[in-house]
């Protein structure tokens, strides 16, 4: 074991703060990330402000990219210098019906989270990517396509593999229409995401005020859902729509204007429950489906896709003496569209 | 126009009985139908009892089976003494997206249900198949396969299609395990399709008494629904579970049976919203979906399927005197598995 420095909350609702704490010394199978950046998800907000107490002093951050500093004996993948992302898994049982089909984020055993999960090589809970190293069994490393920028790499680890694996499950391309509900975090890379794979892309916003940038992140319309008319005009337009809110819209709008057959996707997470009328999926052989990150070959496709479109996320970088704020204006939905912490500031 | 005999209910609750209306003469593309054989479906119990003031005198079901007795000038699929059945759906705007898809039961344009729909050929509201007669488009006509009991083939239009369509949809077959939830009037034909189809067939049932059937039916399992110890044991087993109960069930514990990226379908229409924990979608990639009825290719497929598998509903067959007996036990859910109507007795 050996000390690194992350930034902790120790109690729920607690102030970020440096802390020092162990990390395993690299097994073989394991490669050292120095950290570079992690971005700040909207899950790191409610994990650090209300968060199972069990699981602190809590290290959040799943969004990470950085550098190799140290490989163990058996690593064939990596090389110290390399630049490397980790997502929000970092491990799975590997024995599994889906962990042998690729779909590690299925785990049948759950796999280990990054942070506040159950940490099946050192005891305890899993520390995150607020933090200046990650040592990771290197399956679950991902290389950096060259020339994309690491800072805007880092949240799709998260943003980017959530709302891509839908994408890619639900058939998004060139001839269908794919609705895109928010334009935040993982609203705006779905919105490059599916404008790249050649879908006709149309943002569903709350906020008149984003309708450009959604245009300029490759949305072909923008509709204010505000708005019962434009809302109403979507009849039956959509083969797919993510909602990427996490917030407990009415979804009523949304099934209708759904195509026959189509998929109405939860990406973002909605608090509580959901209440839906029966008929508004019979009607039309409609689809409610979730869908949450994305297994470690379809976290490779979405970086390779990224690499050849020269996507990554729109972000501000914050020093780790700003994480604080950062965390705050994330809370007021004040960031556009991804903090991500600099961790060598 | 000529007239008929129907078995109407005057008004919402009231007893059905004799009553005379007009069918339209047939125009070329028609054909008329002496119906032998009528289902009695829970949507019939539901019309009758609470259906629309507006429709009333109300002539409800839309499970015929019967005689062609007359053919319009341009009619070429069917002559004078063919076994026909005529389904839920009469007619479609045949012009929008799914109509020339062949999924007439999505059209645009709504299409025009068996009874109590909006008659655009004749005006005022359809009326059904409690009745001695039908005229028909030859286009929702179907060809009853040798060799079926047409009592039995009637429920098939409702129960069978219904069912059908959502197996076939979502992959129903050898090296699938299929779920299907309650063993009623739909519930009994999905379990001899997804049997006769080749998936484990797996039978959810609150009724230790129907056990014993659903494995003659042709179920693998049965699993006792209020048995919560047994439902635990089910956990990400199924790809497909149908519930064709239609009344308001907890579906978590049916979430929870569902493997990786499997699909809970709702066949029965329950009342009121559903409320449902976004996490039981999520975690595990699954969907909830919707269907209803089937388009016309898919319902000649159905048919040829049960022709060659010589499936048939299990049914209760009464004369037209007994329609109001039959009405009460299908109240209380006193049938195995359909009450069909001889209308020739």
């Amino acid at each position: 074991m050996h000390d690194v420095i992350g930034y902790a909350a120790a109690s729920p609702g607690a102030d970020l703060a440096p802390w020092t704490f162990a990390r395993r010394d690299p097994r073989p199978q394991d490669v050292v990330v120095r950290i570079t950046h992690c971005g700040i998800c909207a899950t790191d907000l409610h994990a650090v402000g209300a968060g199972n107490p069990d699981d602190f002093p809590l290290v959040a951050g799943h969004e990470i990219t950085g550098v190799v500093t140290g490989t163990g004996s058996e690593v064939t993948r990596f090389a110290v210098g390399d630049p490397v992302a980790v997502g929000n898994i970092v491990d799975s049982c590997g024995k599994c019906v889906e962990c042998r089909a690729g779909r590690e984020n299925d785990c049948a055993e759950f796999p280990t989270l990054t942070y506040g999960g159950a940490d099946h090589v050192s005891g305890g809970v899993t520390k995150g990517g607020f933090s200046t190293e990650y040592v990771v069994d290197e399956r679950f490393a991902h290389r950096i396509p060259d020339g994309l920028d690491p800072a805007g790499v880092a949240p799709l680890m998260c943003a980017g593999i959530t709302t891509y694996a839908p994408l890619r499950r639900f058939g998004a391309g060139p001839g269908t229409r794919v609705g895109i509900v928010g334009v935040g975090g993982l609203g705006h890379v779905a919105i490059k995401l599916a404008h790249a794979m050649g879908a006709e892309t149309v943002a569903f916003t709350t906020s008149e005020a984003k309708a450009d940038a959604a245009r300029a992140l490759g949305a072909d319309d923008v509709v204010l859902s505000t708005d019962a008319a434009a809302m109403a005009a979507q009849a039956r337009r959509f083969d797919l729509i993510l909602d990427t809110t996490g917030v407990a819209l009415d979804l009523a709008p949304y099934f209708a204007a759904l195509a026959v057959d189509g998929t109405l996707c939860l990406v973002g997470i909605p608090p509580g429950e959901l209440t839906i009328d029966p008929m508004s999926l019979i009607v039309g052989e409609k689809r409610l489906a979730g869908t949450g990150s994305g297994g470690i070959p379809s976290t490779r496709e979405m970086l390779e896709f990224c690499g050849e479109h020269g996507i990554t996320a729109d972000v501000e970088v914050v020093g780790t003496d700003r994480i604080a704020e950062a965390m705050a204006r994330l809370g007021r939905n004040d960031v556009r569209f991804r903090f991500v912490i600099d961790m060598s500031v």
